[in-house]
């Protein structure tokens, strides 16, 4: 292992990641996403420091079944950005990662040209633990790479479990990429993410697949049309591979995205965001300290027990454990 | 008002409801349903007596949008059970509704036949309070039933907010009302309610109604097979104003509920149900200790207002609501 680098000030941190250094800026992130109680301070302090430098993005969320191509078009969609003239930083929520050599070489290897460019900042995810702590790191790393200059965040989700819905909550515009193969495909995107999602993009709309990605679009705007009624998201069709497409997506994108910032909905949106983050970091700190008490871990299996043989009613199981946790149950 | 009926001890209640007796069910209920701290010591007691005289229901959950014929629908469908030998018990989730005397002559008005009938028991829904709150409640209220011999409950959800995705919590089986009128309902269903129904029954398939109904019931069944793939739930026709389609509907119903009951299905789904509500229940009850703790109540508003200004982060913010509370944030 190389010797571990010295430890820079809080002060030179925020310098660095304002004044844009790539270097910096990943040591600060490494920071905001450690674990370690002595770690923790000082990373709220940095993120402090920055906020009032944050919120100059656009924010976009990209998510899909694994193998509908998302790799793939991040980098044909990046280097559009970049061509347009912005700075793209990309992040990943996946719960089930660990920061390794591997995954980091792996995100390089499957974004290639997209890794190699000055404008572009591609960080893989922290590693594990709750969905909400993975995620509550990549909002923080991600008003980071705002402070650091960056003005279109692509946050991509691995696109199971529960990491969609999460993503919403971190996002100004959720792009749901699909496979052009209409029938196997939309039972597989999890609960409520078609309510959420601002646009469909259907994939491998190329060569031999572009008729079934036509009917794809078809199918899935019936379905849209079917559950969202007038709020029917838009159905793009695209091809990563060719880039077919990406340009007249980012325009669409990029005016839903003004318009929405002129009626003040993106501001009132992350607003409600960041409140909802507050009270879901409450919760899970609350509930994770239920959890590990002493008296509820000596508690715990016994009630659970008595609870599946149905002699105890769920009311009381939770009053048996309330109590043992030292909260009176009717206060 | 009428002067207070002497209490019962727990030994009258226990024995009144399991041999059947409706006043004193009522009773039970009422004390069930209370929440008032002096009788909720007696109203677990009673349950915990009652419990290994539960479970031998099946528990059937109906929602559908408002102006679907939810009562008609209860009406005929608890008659028709009725006939076939059933014990039916009804019971309502709305958080909305208060107890009064308009609400349950509501309810007996609206279900006439059926209310008249010794072998229903149909029960309005507790008084406002949080939805997990009056859930809860319901759900007792249901293990009530079932100790006095009822072996069908109606589980009815007023079709609006969260109440269908707690009803999917409290029943074995769930049934889903639509209007023979697919393009502007499916967008009214909410989020993830098309994941857990288990069969949709088209209503007011009769008359002039019938073509448009039949339009609809493979509107909604393309819809699903595109949600849910294999595991399609059958869509049925029926006319709780007619009858129309009312027996069958029960036939394929009890069909379902048997082959599930064999392969120990619904038994796991229950246990699994108990845990979620015990565990809902002590969340609740940790964060309504913290949001009503003086220091909270204190802070809560500037600390949100530093949220909005973007001031504080989120994590900040919550560690600094969770330090007021007094619990140590890296703990």
């Amino acid at each position: 292992m190389a010797p571990p680098r010295p430890e820079l000030s809080t002060e030179s941190l925020v310098a660095g990641v304002l004044s844009g250094d790539r270097a910096i800026l990943g040591r600060a992130i490494t920071l905001l996403e450690s674990t370690h109680p002595s770690h923790r301070c000082q990373a709220q302090e940095v993120l402090l420091a920055l906020m009032p430098h944050t919120g100059n993005a656009q924010r976009v969320g990209v998510s899909g079944v694994p193998g509908v191509g998302k790799s793939t078009f991040i980098e044909a969609f990046g280097r559009h950005l970049i061509e347009c003239g912005h700075r793209v930083a990309v992040l990943t929520i996946d719960p089930s990662s660990t920061v390794t050599g591997g995954s980091v070489l792996g995100d390089k290897t499957r974004m290639a040209k997209l890794s190699q460019d000055a404008r572009a900042f591609i960080r893989p995810s922290p590693s594990g633990g709750t969905l909400g702590g993975v995620a509550s790191r990549t909002r923080e790393v991600m008003l980071a790479c705002e402070a650091a200059g960056f003005d279109v965040v692509l946050v991509e989700s691995v696109g199971v479990g529960q990491s969609e819905a999460t993503l919403a909550d971190l996002v100004d515009f959720f792009l749901l990429l699909m496979l052009p193969s209409a029938g196997d495909e939309l039972q597989g995107i999890k609960r409520g993410i078609l309510e959420v999602v601002d646009m469909v993009a259907v994939n491998k709309a190329d060569g031999a697949l572009l008729t079934a990605a036509q009917r794809a679009r078809q199918d899935y705007d019936t379905a849209l049309h079917i559950l969202r009624g007038h709020d029917t998201p838009p159905v793009k069709l695209i091809s990563a591979a060719t880039g077919h497409g990406i340009p007249e997506l980012w325009t669409s994108i990029d005016g839903i995205f003004s318009k929405r910032a002129e009626r003040r909905e993106i501001e009132s949106r992350r607003r409600g965001q960041a409140q909802k983050w507050m009270w879901a970091l409450i919760d899970e700190r609350l509930l994770s300290h239920f959890r590990s008490h002493p008296e509820v871990v000596a508690t715990r299996n016994a009630v659970e027990d008595a609870l599946n043989n149905r002699a105890l009613t769920p009311q009381i199981a939770a009053e048996k454990l309330l109590t043992v946790y030292g909260l009176d149950v009717l206060g």
